[in-house]
């Protein structure tokens, strides 16, 4: 583009805050764990049977929960990821699109799961624990390129952060990719097994979560604050 | 994590400030809140009879209003709370995700509330009533751990804010536990009275309210400005 | 509640800056005009018939279109009330929810008026069209409290707004009360007639609508910004 | 309105910010891609057959993804533009509405369709892709007004931008405009063309698209920052 020509280096070009990639980001997530809720529906049920019915729908509940659990800890690691990020480009753009793509299909594979494991067909449960585990392990593949991505574009970064975070966390996501493999080749042989995998996997993530570390943008942003306030 | 080693305090590690998290916590409120309308359908009804199918859906309307008065004050509560919270931390973020999760359930029970009141089985009302007042006691329960955590972490508070403040709040989560529970227990004897019980409730909960009080981090906020515009 | 007994005066109890209520306001209402689209379904055809179907669904177009202009129109003048408050106390909170309950209602009366006139029967399109009248009235009547709370409680406003602008615009949405409940009532002689007055009067809020003015704040916030650029 | 008769010159009324704006679109878009996955539903299969089912059920995917990247596309391109405006006029707010009415109706389209390429029937198929390229069509043309008046409003943009940058964009949505009119034109004789117009356009759009320049105001910003931090 033509504007303030002579005035943009190329390494300029394409940067903006990352404020409101994360407020859509955020939007999404809301609206994905949200929505999970609808698959959970009065059941179908002879009068007077409607507390058998409820207890009937455990796979619901299960299939809720783990997926919930999944997309909360998901945007815990975008959040504390971004709060190290001060501008995205065009390429990380691209980066977080694909994530959200990921996570966004997740009450899909959720839906059949439940239904499959409610249905109680074997054969089923097969095809929807390797479904949920192909969505599951794409959403950590999502993953795979922001680290590098984030290192090789250290103009993008908050000031003051170690290059070094973004190295080591490049590990990461490749777990979660061969572990989902792993869980839906599982489930092919022993659904239960594939599911088990699953829980482990989410309450595992959950533990092992960078969570929220101050980022340095943080720290700096909390001392000035202090200061105005003596 | 490794980054910047030396300059972290234990105590500095995984702070966060907190309007990302309130921005998320919105969205699913706001979700919760107003996806509750999906629940009310044009009813089944023949030629003609539009008017009365309207009129015999008001167990419906009565679920939709108890849940949204329910949710909006749980939000507001919310909001009353995090303007004295400062940052969020790893902690935090859990008790923070378990109020999201337990409200984010609500529509399920009320769409089973509803439709057993307009069925109109007796049985399978005292059932809806347990199942709304088990999922409005875990909305309660999931407070219990946020007031004695915010006393105990006085770092992640807005500087000026009286630690009394939590330690006076913590009892609020249990009255919703033990009346919910009594609602639930009197609701498998007689449906119509855990019902009563919970509009009442609700209607509590909204007059009592903390509401929004001025945080010290607002006064403070205010008073800057206006020097700005003096 | 007692943390700092004696610095806060009674008047400043109980408030917060606006920001958060704006937030959780934009989300309740751009979550209502996107699942307005819901209700618009591929339409059950035979065979080749889709192109018949989908233009005998125009009753869906016409309500969605309807409905999506209004919850617009609303949410503009929504943002061009907040615009001038500062503040939010517990009372404007309350108005603000009431506001929100209202338009989020607005689905149902919506897709219970797309059906009715979709099917043709006279009686039910007059009970459709008394119950879109009757929400819509509700919506506009849920703005009668706010202005004259404002001009009351000047602490809440944006220094420099003129309290007659609030004075003026208590007529608005009398306005709104009185045309819907007339729409109501000749829709129950003819939907048509009533049919039209909605739009009509959409239009009209549209057209007449204050828009965005130019808050006071705003323009202090412009000129401040020119002079950090200057 | 008369507040502060004698002080707003025309020019000065009905403007406002652009950040409650942003809120509310970044919402709708938000809701809009995420609501998406509704269309995709376990499908309806005898026992044992749900992989075959979730296979047979391509259309739907393909639909999912082509409208998830279109409305991406759109957002950012929104963001990018948006960029670059600093306040929002009443001419601006209704432009923008456009954007989001048109954006909202994609679900829609997508579902007919998802529905019509699973269904089989050509003729539906015709219907289905010229409805679809209809909307997107409407989409693109909703972006017509905005680069004009923003080259004529020079008082709603950030300063530093150049008005040249608004007026090389305005080329942009005609392409839209007719290609999508060409797409749907050609899919009235052969779907199939259509369909593959429509992957090769959005991916064209997904190139070509401006992304997320930095716009001067960012570099204002972000050069402050660094002199805050030095």
């Amino acid at each position: 583009m033509s504007e303030m020509p002579g005035r943009e280096s190329t390494r300029e070009v394409r940067l903006t805050d990352s404020s409101r990639v994360e407020a859509f980001t955020d939007g999404v997530f809301a609206i994905v764990i949200t929505i999970l809720v609808l698959e959970l529906r009065p059941p179908e049920h002879e009068d007077g049977g409607l507390l058998r019915g409820l207890l009937s729908q455990w796979a619901f509940y299960l299939a809720f929960l783990m997926s919930f659990l999944y997309v909360g800890i998901v945007w815990m690691n975008h959040h504390a990821l971004f709060s190290r990020v001060r501008f995205v480009d065009r390429g990380l753009q691209w980066v977080n699109f694909s994530i959200l793509l990921t996570a966004a299909v997740l009450p899909f594979p959720t839906a059949v799961l439940a239904e499959a494991l409610h249905g109680g067909n074997p054969t089923d449960q097969r095809a929807a624990v390797a479904l949920y585990a192909l969505v599951a392990g794409l959403m950590s593949a999502a993953w795979i390129a922001v680290f590098p991505y984030l290192r090789d574009h250290p103009q993008l970064v908050e000031p003051g952060t170690d290059p070094a975070y973004f190295h080591a966390q490049r590990i990461r996501p490749w777990t979660g990719v061969i572990l989902y493999t792993a869980a839906g080749l599982l489930g092919l042989l022993a659904p239960l097994i594939g599911l088990i995998l699953f829980v482990v996997m989410i309450v595992f993530h959950g533990l092992t979560s960078d969570g929220v570390h101050e980022a340095p943008s943080l720290r700096r942003r909390a001392s000035r604050a202090k200061r105005h306030l003596d």
